[in-house]
Order: structure tokens, then sequence, then C-alpha cells
């Protein structure tokens, strides 16, 4: 395994491969990076992982500065892994003096998490084209834990005409249904103890789908009702929305998500469900 | 020479070529095009040019359903000169229904041309990234004509990593000096004669530098002033600017960009010279 730190080390280390896998991630690698690992390994001819905690999708006052960090763990669990090619560069060698482009997605990128981190996805959209501009992977591999990010990254990909497939990997649950995040390590033991019922609330709704319930709101107020059971969580928003322009819907459908975000003390996570 | 009007046409007739170089242009070709050809053909192993009216970077009420095109005359050119690809699609081939993300290159973008046609800037980048993501060119070719231009283009392309070379040309000029524009059809008799004043203000301005002027607004107030000499042209502006960052400067040193845009009847033209 390679550890690159220059975009003229991954230029000259990219040159002799055909296909090519990348696995975009801000590190503290946890089992749902592996598996979009493992799936880049098995689909391509050689794969690369970037390690970047990107400061321009963090907004003013988020958690950019605590965000965790463990780059020897990492390495050593993506050696074990067999990968070939990391990318683990400095802020500067992002974003030199006098950069100033960024790629707006338009309308996908407005509701649930960008109308709350504002400037995130313009962040997101920004770092991973430069990604793909650099590593020119053939297939890039995201997890649907990030489901905006997935329709951000899919609306830019298919605008901009990058020559490259986007696979999107399911999201990776500890047993209790508690989706895999890197923020998770954040949670005290008691709110940790509570998260599960995030995805208990988006569970319940998509049985509640599958039993033949189509109203949107019905949804809604279902998925607040068992986040409001839990003490100690806030609820940030539930969302039942077309899976590919996220505009909420009235009546829930095959393809739709089923979205939340609420915070535990100063911990704020995401989870969904894609109803089909 | 071979004549393509899908994404997809072009992506197949792009694998099998180690170099490319791209000509990006919306048509009605002169002699300007026409010398980024010939560099493209030289320096690359294989040569593309595109046609393309973007309706994205013209601003509303400018002049989009007027712009000059003559394909049949376009492509006669081209195969003369012995162009391998070229890619004329169809506006809705680039946009499809659904496309909403746009390219912001930041500040180069907003004095000069970008003050004075809004969303101008976005529609190019934009447009130019899709053109670059689909023709994968290692070298792609820009006239100096359109100085600004080639300062968001390359400041995207570095910004964003693109993997490829931005090279600018030289700008073409008529024996008496305008610079050529696909736009130059536009002008009456009365008009064509009066236009070379452009340059005759820019020129008199740069030998006034060569003199030892370093003083910018004394620069700028010659250019206004040789315009103002010859009735029937209003003035836009006159900038001296920094040739990177196009902010306006002080005193004038080597780099710096001499540019100008004035109205003859309907018709706007822009021309610039670099200090050096």
């Amino acid at each position: 395994m390679r550890v690159l730190r220059t975009i003229a080390e991954v230029r000259a280390a990219r040159a002799g491969l055909p296909g090519l896998g990348l696995v975009p991630t801000m590190g503290f690698l946890h089992a749902g990076h592996m598996s979009l690992v493992a799936r880049a390994r098995a689909e391509c001819g050689a794969s690369a992982v970037s390690i970047f905690v990107n400061p321009t999708q963090f907004a003013a006052g988020e958690d950019l500065s605590r965000y965790p960090r463990d780059m020897p763990r990492d390495l050593a669990m993506l050696d074990a892994a067999g990968v070939d090619l990391v990318f683990t560069p400095e802020p500067a060698e992002i974003y030199p003096p006098g950069h100033a482009s960024r790629i707006e997605v338009g309308p996908v990128a407005s509701p649930l998490e960008g109308a709350r981190r504002p400037g995130h996805f313009a962040g997101v959209a920004t770092v991973v084209a430069k990604l793909f501009n650099i590593v020119q992977p053939t297939r890039a591999y995201f997890g649907q834990k990030d489901a905006q990010q997935v329709a951000v990254i899919r609306r830019m990909a298919r605008d901009l005409d990058m020559p490259l497939d986007v696979v999107v990997g399911d999201t990776v649950r500890e047993p209790d249904g508690l989706a895999m995040s890197s923020r998770n390590v954040y949670l005290s033991p008691a709110e940790r103890a509570a998260a599960p019922v995030l995805y208990r609330a988006l569970d319940a709704a998509r049985r509640s789908f599958d039993g033949g319930e189509r109203d949107a709101e019905t949804l809604r107020r279902a998925m607040a009702g068992t986040i409001a059971s839990e003490p100690g969580i806030a609820l940030d928003y539930v969302s039942v929305a077309d899976g590919e322009t996220l505009e909420e819907v009235g009546r829930a459908g095959p393809g739709c998500l089923l979205s939340l975000a609420a915070r535990l003390g100063r911990t704020r996570l995401i989870d969904n469900v894609v109803l089909g």
C-alpha cells in the first residue's frame, strides 16, 4: 500500500493503472467505510482511499476542530484490507492560496441537511470534484448513510458529465440498528443507549408503508412520535421525500427517502431508509 | 474528420486516443479559432473542436437568438485543417431535463465582463468543465481575445485540479488591428470602419507604458480619450488590472491587463493587450 500526500504523487501513481475504484473518506474509518473498500477492491483493477477532513464542508460552529482522527489506525485497517493507494493530503495541498472555485448543484442541496448546514454541500461537491480530477477513478464509492450527499454527488456527476460511475453502498449498522458513523464516538454511554431510536423510528415508518400506509404526513408524524418517546433526544427534522430530488412528497411511494436528523447532547446524527 | 453529435459518440471516439487537443468554440469560425486549431494539431496526437452556442452564458437581452451560425462552412474549414473530431451537440444533449449544477469561480469572474453580463462566467465555466469531462483533452486551447474568460478557466482548472493544460493563443487581428470576433459580422460598414479605434486605444496606452508611464489612471484616461475621439462608439469600460486576479491596479506593471469594452450600434466588442 502506497501512502501519498501530494497531488503530483497521486497523478504519477495513477498513470500506470487502468481501472481504479476510489473511496473518499474523512477518516476515522468504520465498518461502513470498509464495506465500500471491499467493493472497490472486488469491482476494480485497483483501489484508492482518500482521507481528508475537508474544512469547507463544515459550517461555522460545527465540529471541524474536534472531528475524530486516528491516522495510524486508519492506515493499518486499509493496509490489512489490501488497498493499493491512500491519499492523505494536508489542507494546504487541496486549498492553496487563491483557491476560489466552488460547485453548486442546485435545488437538491437546499432542503434537509443543506438547509441546516450552510455551504455544506458546495463544500462536499467541490472537494469530491477535486478528488475525482486528482485520482481519476473509474468508479467512486459512497455510503447511503449520507443520502443527500449521494443525491448531490449523483447530480453533480451527471450534470458535469464526469467520466466515472458513482456507486452507493448500503448503510452498515451496529447490531442494535444504529448507523455506523465516525461521529458515534462523541456519544456518552447514555446517549449511545438512546441512539438506536433513530433507526427504530425509520424502520417502524417503513413497516407502516409496507403495510399500506401511503400518507407522507402520517409517516412523518409516526417517526417524530417514536423519537419523542426517547428522552434526551432533540429532533431536528423528519422527511419523506422524492429519492432523487429530495422534495417533500404528499404521498409516499417506492424509492422515496425517509430521513431524519436529531441531536443527542452536542452530537448531531442523521439516518435514512429508502422505501422499496 | 468525424462529426459527433452525442456524448456517447465522443466517449467512444476518445477511448482510442492518447493525447488530444481540444478547441472549444461557439462556431462561426475565423482566423483566431483556426490559429488555435493549428496549434492543437501541431502539439497533440489528435485534435478536437467543439461547436456549441452555449445558451447559459448569454444573459437576458443578449444576442443568443441572433448569434451568427454557419455549420457547413465551419465543418469545411475544420476538415480542410485536418481536425480529427468535431463535437456539435444540440442544447438538449448538454442540458437534459433536471440539469442544475454550476461552477462559480469566485472574485476573478466579478469585475469587467462579469459585472455587465450576469451569470456569464458561471455559464462559461460550467460548459467548459462539461466539455473537458466529455472530451477529456490533455490540452485545451483558448484565445487571449477573451482575457477574462482565460483567467476564469485558468482559475477553475487550477482550483478543481483538472488533469489538463490550459493553453492560450495570441489574439489574431485584421490588418487594421480589429481583433477577430464572430460578432464583427454584426457591424455596419460605418461601424466596421470605426471599430479599429479599440485596438488603437489599447496600443497607444501600451506604448505609453513602454515609454515609462506607470500611473494606471493616466493609462485609463488615455484609452477613454482615444475611444471618445471616434464618433458613434459608446465606451462601456476601460481597465488596467492585475493579469491574474483582474483587480484594478493603481500602478501598472508587466503582466497587467489593459482591457476595454464598447458598443457600436447594437454590437458590443471587447479587446485587450497584456503589458510586458
